[in-house]
């Protein structure tokens, strides 16, 4: 079959390789109809990620069709269509009877396109079926149900429900990426009375109004004021740090108010100052996160009840065999205005490139 | 009357002073029969407080009989014994009605020794009577009680409550100074399955162990593998900070599991370095609080039935006007081995020196 192949910082291709095998009696091999690029990815080859061996094939969100079936996986069975889960897991340690299963100490958690070969490929192996995959509804399409392989989830899981959004909140979510846009999104579900999205950038402010934000601000210009001002002074009630830097992690502490809760979604590189000397007082909680995809079932549903608005979070589609086409259209973002790239796989009526 | 009255950094003095007056319809006029010093209090008395203002009566725990009330206060009356709580509260903003008295925007708060004249008197005004004070069961004495007035709702609520600890947790409490102990004493409610203590000071430790801890550990002797060995390598489901420094804070984060928290009780003077870059993608929970004391009423009930140990907690005692010498034995408490100071009052019976 053929792969995007990680060679190692700044090297990856979209090569030939070897066709993936069962090689426990709980994996599937699924067949790949629809897959996307992660911000992740590009740190893995920017070298952020060094538990990334060379010879791994990238990729952790993906829609497909299952070809092959362990003989202890139960749930699906060759012909299912399915949606492949950015964590894995075993479904029987602490951690997954506890639905914590991003943090899965059975051989699951984050492994695919990370410590094992991933779903950037025509076909991939998914350890643990019966846990890692989800049957999907029929009218969900491949590309909706894409975003619910990651994006989704931790948005909802890792911003709002961390967060503890309640009816009547003040939500900011901090960094419109596709993750802050997903995490807007699905605010909505918990009725916040405001949301309000910050970003340096006026195009993904402009997503975040679609997504649902009611309010914008551009982060060089005094957001936190904009939220002392809709808040009688007071600050939000829970702010969701979605980009993954000290400076807006930050802002986050400053603009809650007592009480406040902030969610940290973003993957971060280096320590962050936290200023205790203020904040010891105000009652906060600071949460951080992998997704653990407990919620995935339920966006699912919404989704199929066309409850779950996915608008606009896809702007360019690729044949799978144009891979590296892909990632320099999402990784030159800021001039493409890509937010999340969807590639069809080798045996569903190809998807036309709109780049 | 007097009182303690503080004269900016490093000046205070047991002193004539004029009596407290009603000046509001909702206030009491409390006479001190037991009043103790806390931590913060030598904070106020280092300048590290500045909203204090020269000439504020310090204080802010005390078990006392209501002499007078304001003509709207309904739940005590002239006669009623009465424990002070640290936090006053108006009982009817957004906060109070949240139950988080702690940040009452309606002139309550802590503000007693604070904001307004203070305890370590011989009479007292409180504020907001009917939600700040509360009747006394007759079992509990006053050198019980008046640790009610803070570090017991505080290591409770800031620590057990605000950590989430639940029935076989490990808990580690780092910093076995009065609240530390308050919070280990009030852990056992919890049922964990251990309670681990760390200080630097050896009297302190044992202290802890009668407080009720299962295990302790010098922090100069690697507190971190003691608790990785007693948890499979796995850590403390919940760290609590008592101490109020960068270096401890950052031991509580490294000392936690996956999906543990980390419950700060210290009051910090700088900020701290949060690894977020590691902290990311554990699924942790990290609070500040002020305490809100909305579990006094609780810890009484618990206090009355025998069920709350106060034991050992107590180490010197002396009477009210004596208030100078209980402090400067509080502030040395490395050498005179001080855990908590009480002083009895002008009219009950007075509580001889220990010292």
């Amino acid at each position: 079959m053929r792969a995007y192949v990680f060679h190692g910082p700044g090297e990856a291709a979209w090569e030939e390789t070897a066709d993936p095998v069962l090689s426990d009696s709980t994996d599937a091999i699924v067949r790949v109809d629809a897959v996307t690029v992660c911000g992740t990815d590009l740190h893995i080859l920017k070298g952020d990620v060094p538990e990334v061996r060379p010879g791994t094939v990238l990729g952790h969100e993906a829609v497909g069709e299952v070809v092959e079936t362990g003989r202890d996986v139960r749930s699906v069975r060759p012909g299912d269509r399915v949606l492949i889960s950015c964590i894995s897991a075993c479904g029987r340690c602490r951690y997954c009877r506890e639905a914590m299963y991003g943090q899965c100490r059975g051989g699951g958690g984050w492994v695919l396109g990370h410590l094992i070969d991933g779903t950037q490929a025509e076909y991939v192996r998914v350890p643990h079926a019966d846990f890692s995959v989800h049957p999907l509804p029929a009218n969900v399409t491949d590309q909706d149900a894409v975003l619910l392989a990651d994006i989704f989830p931790t948005g909802y899981e890792v911003g709002e429900l961390n967060g503890r959004v309640r009816p009547g909140d003040t939500v900011v979510v901090v960094g419109a990426g596709p993750v802050g846009l997903a995490a807007i999104a699905t605010a909505r579900l918990l009725a916040p009375e405001r949301i309000v999205a910050v970003d340096v950038a006026t195009a993904r402010l402009d997503a975040a109004r679609k997504a649902g934000a009611d309010a914008v601000a551009a982060a060089q210009e005094s957001p936190e004021q904009l939220v002392a001002d809709l808040t009688e002074g007071l600050g939000a009630d829970v702010a969701i740090e979605a980009v993954g830097a000290p400076e807006t992690f930050e802002m986050c502490t400053r603009m809650m108010r007592p009480g406040g809760r902030v969610a940290n979604v973003g993957v971060h590189g280096k320590p962050v100052t936290l200023h205790l000397e203020d904040l010891w007082i105000k009652n906060v909680t600071i949460t951080t996160g992998l997704v653990d995809t407990h919620s995935t079932p339920t966006l699912l549903r919404m989704a199929a009840a066309g409850r779950l608005p996915a608008a606009g979070l896809v702007t360019h589609t690729f044949p799978l065999d144009r891979m590296q086409e892909a990632y320099d259209v999402f990784a030159r973002a800021a001039d493409t205005g890509a937010r999340k790239v969807v590639l069809g796989g080798p045996r569903r009526e190809v998807v036309e490139a709109t780049a």
